[in-house]
């Protein structure tokens, strides 16, 4: 068979004038067998950089042998893209009720668990998956005809999970607020931080907080530990999720979107959708971090700030991260107050505005992180 | 000793101007020995009538006898006030995240379960409370001096938390959208419900969501029942809180905020804050229902809306809730969805707007309701 | 031949998706001759009542003989519309600039008067509008046509007027905040008052400000005046545009649409373009105003507002508009600030919000206003 | 007299808080006659690099001789500066009405013409000098105690109009969007343009258009020319106004700052504000446009949006401004729309959002433009 490039679109909400808000869906193969491969970006309507990288991705993959099949759903969230609020987008969240558009997917603890009794130890990896996808399926689709009716981030995220659960690769493509590019890993999959060409690895735990990453990969994480513990030997289903913070949004660069598509192809080279030997990570120091050492830094005051501290470049303790002027005491010492840093650490990303009210999350910081060893 | 009325500020956050938000504080007494009333409105910018109540009981607590201290924070957020997005208040989340304004008060179930350890069974209920009250604001302290700071919304609900963990009784006075008046009463305190004069009653379990009631009454109801297992005989600290819906949103009336001054009194009169036969609750007919019987009707389309129902009148299945106007169907059939009850209820409240996407929480419902009978 | 309804869509945009945004536009005529009408509703996307007078007028109309055509265009801005700013549509201008969305529509006032110089005292009223319409025409498209490209209100407003500028009739259905229904009349068309069944209106000079209604009358205005002043005798084209004001935004009433449907329709009745005996206008009282006395009453102080005047009821001077809470003086005789009428008034609409900054328009007003006598 | 640096507060409006919104005014002086200054930053919230321009001229004011006094007013708009929308300052305009905070200041036409004629020749240039700015203050005391109030953006703009009127030197610093420093000039103060340290000039004609700048200097402008028609002599009062775009919004940077203040300081040296030798502007090179050639560029089509042009560096004609993605198209030739230059230009300004709906403002340029000849 040869390569087939097909382009469909999905109705995900309704806008106020009663019209369909679709997302496109382009699904890739040679038909060839393989792992199953999902990629979505712009859940948060200002984080746009995705959707270059998926162009690129698009390009590529038209020249390139692929084992399995590609879904690309850019732009997955109309509502969010299309939601101004001055010149910026309002991305993030639910205009109406401050929902964040990422945190509505579905994942059922008990019912993996329940599940995860239903296995005998004879039973294969491919029966265990296909009956654990169809009751993952099953689920969400009773969850979609909740009969009062669902919100609408909720409905969003649920047709969008429908389309990732049958993958083996699931890839959400964001971007932090002025940001170096970084990526979430869960810690079972520990291996892909070197498969990537992401600088800074931040390694999460098996908990599931509403995100699609974890969506994805809760269920199987939890399946696997409790299917380990049962039967006393490793259990692996080679499914992985991963969030990646692709540098800062309200920003796109074509040239730095082609070189994020081949990182990301250089990680699906190491996982058989492409060819082992076709792509391959930048050779990069990289460094990892435990989610609980990922810290947020507030400000304690208002004011006007400047960043000092450029994202992705490590620092001292006691070093300057930011100044807040007060313009109330321009005339005295007080003018100008001193943000440093509270430990070493690497700034990630910081507030992408210069005007801030206390309580403002100034900088996201990796602390007590460590370099990632070459394999 | 005579009537006291005293007014201050505290800060509770400061804009980007750099300058401090205060929040006033009004308390009132006569020195006599009593309970301790918290009250606070408006946490939540647009919902502004519980200014108007707070105002009137001010000119009423001037003229009447007080047993114990009365706290009263108006306007008790100073941020969600001032946030105008159009004509309207955006109050109930912070812009920047999307955080609602009344989730991120404090409370920590296994700090209580450990309190309940250190009590003997000797100890009296003045000590037990002193000490649990001691150990509260410490924990709240702690919190508030984290060492890289707190967010925005997290910093105004500490502060204000800070004002409300030493009352006995807490009362935060909210709005619905298009509301008609109901409260919020934790199961353990539902003799409350013929105390106020408010007609719909939900009774909600022991849960923590973040909320400011649930944060004052979690973890005395905790301690209660863990005492009561330990011990084996009833406990009871006579510690309340509730969220008070006085009516809708964007809406003041001074006239309607006399008479839920009055139903408030009334409350504190059973209480013994006020005398015991000065103030009585009106003869209504009160309804209620259990927190997972209170529905939310969702829409499935976006369009145009008419809500045909009446907040606080109960219809039966299949009326008409609400017409949805298409305008790409206004010449065939399709031009208007009719969303109709789909079991016996009584609508509590509808959203504001005549414009909604899909998914827009259209009514809050309740279903499997049930008179409360008069005691 | 018998009575023909169509429909069609045109772009008047595209969303940040890169999607056309679509307005429908229903054209119905019996193809009898005829005036040309053009109706359009929520060019300010929160004013939303019009899209149901104009549901309601294609009910009617399918069933009554029509001289001439009627076009109607619902939900113009689908821009606009779909801007939710928390719960509520920010619908009265481009959240990206601050531009009303009703006041980019074209008007070249030299090019009128350089067009009557053109006209020859023996030319027909009939081959004077052809050639003035294909003037107005060929100017429209050269201003869409603008090698820098046009600004987005722009861009809607001049593709929208494409559609009126043929029209011998325009009426552009808005709404005020709180509000009772009035109407803009272009003071040559007075008689216009008493065909409507709009209690209050407001009569304009020929000022062009940017909106649709003068856009359409102000050229014919125009003209008409340069060549009554060339010729020294009466000259008339019979062309009328109005801006009328369906109630309160973020509201629908089907039941009162169908009589604001009948309103229009004893209007165009009386203009020949329904069977002149077939609608009557309401018999109500009317009361007139010129613009100058139209008057915008701006709060001095922010605060909570009750709004204490009904719009539509007339008041003496010196009674109260409205009461501003302060919430830093309940404590004293500064609690409450009261507004009252500075002259006999009828207030014609106020602010939707129950919360003020300083200089927030609480009010408009008829001052000086005169009931309009029935013929 | 030594030198004296005072600071003070003056109330600009009121939230809806009831509380008072306050600017600091900062004066400076060393005692000895020279002309009067005011210098205002932040007018429009997200322009905040006026306001560390202003802290670093306070410190280099204190150590430097004045002829004359100097106002500072930084952060010259509480309002603008504290309403935010998502994580950016919605700062251009009034969220409740799209009123630009830059469109409210006052300039009567009329009035100026009518006191021309009441300057005999005989009368000094001090003399009308102080007549004419008595005349403006009146003016400006009468419009803002208008009996039914004014809108905000008007009181804020007249308040802070009523600070500057007094001044021979008018200076409102701005940012634009992503932006090279640039400057608006009127064509009667031409030599200003090699006195500033600014690349990048506007020169404009003596048209009010409601901002700061425009509304200092017409009145001057029209007076003088008026005059010199009337006496036949050439008629100076020296007095100047100009807008200053210190670079991008939502940016600050001290260090760039410092540079801007210098660049001021040129100016007001050459202006003997300063010792006259002690301050020169930059060697740079510099280049001019007429008002009506600096050029707006709107985009056709909405969707993801590469700014390829850097602000600030010349381009030929059909060169790449912009790449715009077009997410429905990736799997064809249409995925990315090309935007070149019409004509050769100089970029100074763009967008700041990569998402853009069409009829967005993409690029503002300089075409036509000029090298201006160091002196």
């Amino acid at each position: 068979m040869k390569k087939q490039l097909s382009k469909s679109h999905i109705p995900v909400a309704q806008n106020a004038s009663g019209r369909n808000l679709n997302v496109p869906v382009y699904k890739i193969t040679d038909g060839l067998p393989g792992p199953s491969v999902y990629i979505q970006s712009s859940i948060h309507g200002a984080e746009v950089q995705g959707n270059i990288v998926i162009y690129h991705l698009l390009q590529a993959l038209q020249n390139t042998t692929i084992y399995g099949e590609i879904t690309l759903v850019p732009n997955c969230n109309p509502v969010g893209t299309n939601i101004k609020a001055g010149e910026y987008t309002l991305g993030r969240f639910d205009p109406v009720n401050g929902t964040n558009w990422n945190r509505g997917y579905h994942y059922d603890h008990d019912a993996v668990l329940a599940f995860a009794e239903t296995v005998t130890p004879e039973e294969s990896v491919t029966s265990i998956k296909a009956r654990f996808r169809h009751m993952l399926t099953s689920a969400l689709n009773d969850k979609r005809r909740a009969p009062w009716g669902l919100g609408l981030a909720n409905q969003l995220n649920l047709t969008l999970q429908q389309l990732a659960v049958g993958a083996d690769i699931v890839l959400d493509l964001h971007n932090g607020p002025v940001s170096t590019r970084h990526i979430y890993i869960p810690e079972y999959a520990k291996q892909a931080a070197r498969q990537f060409s992401i600088p800074h690895c931040i390694f999460i735990p098996n908990k599931f907080a509403g995100a699609l990453d974890e969506a994805c990969f809760c269920p199987w994480w939890t399946l696997q530990s409790a299917l380990e513990k049962r039967f006393s030997r490793p259990v692996s289903f080679d499914v992985e999720a991963f969030t990646l913070e692709m540098g800062s949004q309200e920003v796109i660069s074509f040239s730095e979107g082609e070189e994020d598509a081949k990182g990301i192809m250089a990680y699906l080279s190491a996982k058989g959708v492409l060819d082992k030997n076709a792509f391959f990570p930048m050779t990069i120091k990289r460094y990892g971090v435990a989610l609980e050492n990922y810290k947020t830094l507030f400000t304690d005051f208002g004011g006007m700030v400047e960043y000092c501290a450029k994202p992705g470049r490590a620092m001292k303790k006691g070093k300057v991260l930011a100044r807040v002027l007060n313009i109330d005491d321009l005339d005295n010492q007080n003018a100008i107050h001193t943000i440093t840093a509270p430990c070493d650490l690497i700034p990630i990303l910081h507030f992408p505005s210069a005007s801030v009210l206390s309580g403002t999350q100034l900088y996201k910081c990796f602390t007590n992180y460590y370099a990632i060893e070459a394999s």
